[in-house]
């Protein structure tokens, strides 16, 4: 099917998925690109596919063919897209994770989407986001997932809760944190299930929040004492998971 | 001093540093906010300071006191900034480093800055990068650096000259790569002095840098094969330093 106008209703509609209040009330999102699309379609997340019309459809998956300008009203991209997916989000039902990453706040949807992509490289099971976090499902932070959101189960929650289920159930949660009684990340005996939380940019994890957890946790470092906190929740999870 | 005009010969001069050509030509950079601005100050790389004309000037340093049209002209942000400072880029001398981390060609802004940043937290020497990587003087690179750079010895330069130079002096370097003949991370016997190279965030390594290098390693993944750039390096550096 043929789209040429950006007053098409359907294109009018998808065009709203661009904020987040779209995106919550009808759990669609946008992605851009061969990778993605691809990765959403192995996923069975791809609902609609939207392809400029002067290329050839790559996938095995029907598609509208539209004109750039149509292509554009649904693109965030300064660029020309060629490409563009509407997905559903996954619901996951089990609660089964024996390792978890929390994330507390964290506000920037880079550094959420680059904590996605090492959290499923990582092989961590499950990520527990609060409120206030950048929205995952933003084009940015998709684009910095590089495709590993379709793979590892994503929650939108109450972490105090969570934190506590987990607890209940015997599964350390370990605080990221400069504390003073912290522990250093290389003294940390590694148990086989575990939880681990990051916080926000500026202010770190809340302070109710570290109290509950089992141990703070500190990176060693030389000098400066300042981490980006994608990199302080990557080195603890390569840490946790792979430290011989 | 007042400057109340965006026509004013300084600031037309200045608003120029927004170009990679104009700081390569002078060796000056701008900088934004209170907290880069002090990094600076303390290095002793500060030259000029701008401070919007209804702020009061927070530093022990001379400053022009500005209109914010005058401010706007000189920042990069889209809201209004309240002090801009011109630096130096620091000349280094010494090639004296034991830990050193080599870019090739790393593309993203905002990938080179969270290195620099990680690089100075981690204790290393110095970075040697390609002349194809982002310039690390561009605003967006110095934001992510937090002032790491302002203390970091960082080099533009040809990699493989710069390579061969610490390998005759019985440094080991090694490829982060996904060859199969690569030694995983934490199988690495880590020596007192190093080399670590990252590559572009899409090609990796160049074939003829890495075949240059003493070894390969590649970081334990679970599932994807997927990293960040900065992410990688900065792991790779964090278990270099501190693994016990």
């Amino acid at each position: 099917m043929k789209i040429e106008s950006i007053q098409n209703k359907k294109i009018k509609e998808r065009a709203k998925l661009h904020t987040k209040k779209e995106r919550d009330k009808t759990n669609l999102f946008i992605i851009e690109g061969f990778h993605l699309i691809q990765e959403a379609l192995y996923a069975h997340q791809l609902e609609e596919l939207f392809i400029l019309e002067s290329i050839e459809n790559p996938f095995d998956f029907p598609c509208f063919s539209c004109t750039q300008s149509v292509i554009n009203k649904l693109s965030n991209q300064i660029s020309n897209a060629k490409m563009i997916g509407v997905c559903r989000k996954k619901e996951f039902k089990t609660t089964k994770f024996k390792k978890i990453l929390f994330l507390d706040d964290v506000q920037d949807p880079g550094n959420v989407g680059t904590i996605v992509r090492s959290a499923y490289s990582f092989g961590m099971d499950a990520i527990f986001a609060s409120e206030k976090c950048a929205d995952v499902y933003n084009l940015k932070t998709i684009q910095s997932t590089q495709g590993a959101l379709f793979h590892l189960p994503y929650f939108v929650t109450n972490l105090k809760k969570e934190i506590s289920f987990f607890q209940e159930k015997g599964i350390p949660i370990y605080a990221t944190a400069l504390h003073q009684q912290a522990e250093y990340l290389q003294d940390i005996i590694i148990p086989d299930s575990f939880g681990i939380v990051v916080g926000n940019e500026g202010q770190g994890i809340h302070k109710d929040i570290i109290d509950m957890c089992d141990s703070c946790i500190k990176i060693e470092m030389n000098a400066f004492e300042s981490l980006n906190v994608a990199i302080a929740a990557s080195i603890c999870m390569y840490t946790f998971q792979y430290k011989k």
